[in-house]
């Protein structure tokens, strides 16, 4: 099984630390590949960002998708995850869903820790988009980004476990996400300070894909998660442009 | 890995049936075991038969719980699933809730189609009380209960197909729910006249068990789903009055 | 008029306190009996006790309902309560059911003051259960469980004093319950300490099964809350059993 | 104990319906007093007409309320129920609300029958502002008016058993209330039609009225429900406005 | 074009100054005329005085409404609002309405500030009623009234730039409405100690009611926001009476 | 006051008809400007062509920003709309949001009517994404699409006047709005086959266009609509990642 795990953060210093954690979870067998957006943000932090992010998604699957058995939005946030359901012939997985729909196994309610304050209302957002807006306890976010983290996780260590700890204690949640690429395999390191079970988000998503790909539910061919018709566009990168041309 | 696969219905062909599906599915290296309920309804089909069923699954936990890393409510509509869950030491997964977590990843919108007319309210409020509600387009009853459906399989499968169909066509649903350990195994017979993924619940939930069970996220100690303190009882079996009173 | 007050704690005690508060505030030609649940947790404190209790309630229920007029399930959380109503050929109460709904007549918003810190979350689920999220306010819990209260009241009357005063000006509650059979009677020694209408709940229960036992609706003959179908099962208590079996 | 119907449409005749209606379901030793509005629509149909009513229950309050131990606001649809609640010392019951409040507890989904089809629309709106959306099965109208009803209620019996059959066979409704004071008393003569419980308006509002004068749970002294300031007003007839001006 | 704004409340000089502020938005071209309410508070404070009001506006607008092509119901609160919908052949907007839906195109959530206690619940009801519940971030009130805001504006403008400041930066309010006719114009002069955008809601219901005149989409001829039919009244001021009975 | 129309489907003809629409209707003193989107589909009819308009719309907003005083997003379905918002200096309209705010005033609940079947979920999803999921009837569709209907108005006028008449009256809707940019101009010719209010979605955006700009609430200095951080990006046109790296 093949699980292609697309960044549309267009660090691809970030996409190698996803594949690496998703390498460390998935089952023996799976094989993990990544791909990194080629135009955006190094590193999301606005619904800007995400905007752009949603269509450089849909640019490096069009590129990459050959041979993948199921494909990860591998940004916690999910840009552009309605669009790639849509358009993708395999299995989609985002990386925050995934995480919210594992979470909203472990109780009534699940929280969400990640870096940047902008982060907050946009991942309200998502998590109300996907129906689960009243699972949600509450969004906790840190002061470095996630690309801070990524560079430099031992720094924010002690301000993620207090964040988390905090949902449990004072805003109900029973289990917390860490969220965002740069976070994971942190999960285990703040574990003792966490009295709720925590969710790792790469691991959540490779777990999602795999469940997928093995059940292999089928595309729609009806509704709006079917192929949509073959649409004229102007000014795309050419796989791109020819998938949606059905050519 | 080894998961317990609990069926609160008093029917041990139910029992096996489920087992027997859930080895289709597992993992290389995951061992199902069976475990029916001692006292109840045959087959469940009304909130009294749930409300029993709920506390004979507590009862069938505490009997074989032991050297089980992850632990499937087989019945759907998981009677007893929170109270399941804050007892039990490893991670609980519920054959409806995870089949609606696994299909609310499939489009905006699911549907459940399964046999028994009461079971449509019956569902209804078990989405409604995991979260669920925006994202359930419909519940299908068709006229065998899961019971005669467990017996003669064959002979539901066009009402089923129909049911199925109506769902996506008529109520909008992007993917549907085979409900009801009697239904295992059969969404492949229909698939081809649905034309939206279709999702079998004995897969889902052992897929979802398997994903706990690997990530291990860790057992509430805090909050309502940690274990509760030890309670006095009486009247109960013994190895369910021994966990309730932490002996 | 009868009343059967089934207590699904097994606690004969909190039954007599409870048949003691009824008596007080019923009307005059309402009896009043009590019944008291043959398995389970002494005292209710989480949710693996409250699901032993819905079937205990059933089976007090099938073993005392001869003669009732109306049935209140006497445990405030009401375990078991659809069910209940399901079976029953008499109009059921639930004591927090019947509070909630007095309370919602009293305001915009209306609060659950009660023992025991694990109840908050099952009573915010309870409520929602019941379709009356959007009026709850608070559920403010003290520390000693309702146990506790019943056998010492004087020593939580501050405290509940507190907490009741705290849902009105910190929370916005219109109106207060009290929740738990031990808390009954209370209400009017801490009245002046609370400005907002307190609800006591056996009070509550006692007038809704009046009204409904006197104004009739009628068992519903089709629907889910219609009697269910002859059932088989196995282990259950002879009277219990006899009921679902329709003998 | 003395409880008051206030009437806000202008017509006594309705009025007079209502009282013998209430002397009818009350309990030995309740009084019903009516109080017809001094002005506005002869039978309400249309929201504006409801918006004077408002302001005419209010007047008619403030006219009669003395010795009175609880008031009914007995136009279903309940205009003004806020405000009266805000301004009166004893207990106020809306005829729809308690009749909400009451057919809630018979199930999970309840449904209204009544006349006018523009009733419809404000009966929606009304649930939704007491914060029963949720339960609203469905509100369904027939051809003539609740005046036309109350003219002659033998030509409307067919008409409402079908609307109260459909509303528990086509929207899944567990109970339906017939509203409207010209429907008093018409329940019984269609209950072996209609397979659900069936709530007459007018019984229900007496017996919460009954239920609230018993228990006394004290008028709020703090939040938007206790008495508001003293308020100078213009142009309103001398009991309401001394009322308003505490004088 | 002629805007017609009903203050309900009965203060002449709370009418000036809406009609003064209203002029200085309005477009070149747009005259604007104004009417008090007959009965009722002086200003309103209360559900009590909000339901008198209610029956002023429809009092007023009769009495008022000739050659205007469009109707402000200008008491921010907006009591009388459906009713006037349904009855005016104009197009009416409510002050409060408008400015709600003005701040939902500016971000997520807003946030409204106003005066008097009692109009943190008002509102919150109101913003449910128009359906905007999820919207809002939060009412927050100063402890001077409308009415002594209007009278001396200087005295409360550190209050409100601190209470708006709040919505921003602990409510995370998008936007804030400065609410109530004595609040006009007074955002230009707290806008720089408050981050977000403000809208003051006189110019936000002028502009609404410029649109709506200018863009005209009809009145509705079928539905319940058509002109209900002739209705018989008694004891109204002779022109409401005669547009009720469409004379 | 200038506003600019940024039409993110790539066709310059659909761009010409909505500025010459909104020429039409707006007020004197206001010049409408028009810019295309540089990539993308022709006419968006999916969430993949929609998630690529996004960053079209971004990348028109920068290239033709300079003297605008507020920027329309002229597709209805508004992709990019939050993050146009957050990145623009000025007050971005959305065209379906302004319809959709426009018909709020105008009932309690209103309807879109446009082309192409697959806008159902996807506008479904829009109005639920910004909080008006309660005030939706109804969206239905036609089987032309927008692009068409933009072809050759006159074949579709029966199709969307039965539409229309089906949304108030079989869905109850008080308003409907015709949507999308072929449609503008399309109201008035249908209107009398309608009984409800006709929104036009080009009218209802210069008319909320123009009253942002005239009422200037000022660029929010705070919370997640304020302008991003400075932001380091790569393979973007110049001009946008201009704006995003605050150059």
């Amino acid at each position: 099984m093949r699980i292609l795990m697309i960044n549309p953060n267009t660090s691809p210093g970030i996409t190698d630390k996803v594949v690496i954690a998703a390498r460390g979870v998935a089952s023996p067998g799976t094989e993990i590949a990544g791909a990194t957006g080629r135009f955006g943000a190094r590193y999301i932090t606005s619904r800007a960002g995400a905007a752009i992010a949603a269509h450089a998604a849909l640019d490096a699957y069009a590129e990459h998708q050959d041979n993948a058995d199921a494909v990860v939005l591998a940004c916690f946030g999910d840009p552009g995850l309605g669009a790639l359901k849509e358009l993708a012939a395999q299995p989609v997985v985002g990386m925050a869903e995934a995480s919210c729909l594992l979470a909203a196994a472990l109780g009534r309610r699940f929280a969400i820790v990640t870096g940047g304050a902008r982060w907050q209302p946009m991942l309200e957002e998502f998590v109300a988009s996907i129906g689960l807006a009243d699972k949600l306890a509450r969004v906790e976010t840190v002061a470095p980004s996630g690309g801070d983290i990524a560079r430099d996780p031992d720094a924010a260590l002690a301000l993620l476990a207090d964040a988390a700890k905090r949902c449990a204690t004072d805003h109900g949640a029973d289990a917390v996400i860490l969220g965002g690429a740069g976070l994971a395999g942190l999960a285990q390191r703040i574990a003792e300070h966490v009295p709720v079970p925590l969710v790792d988000c790469v691991a959540a998503a490779v777990k999602a894909a795999e469940a997928l790909a093995a059940l292999d539910p089928g595309k729609a061919r009806a509704g709006s998660y079917s192929s949509p018709g073959a649409t004229e566009t102007v000014g795309l990168a050419s796989a791109l442009g020819r998938i949606l041309a059905h050519e």
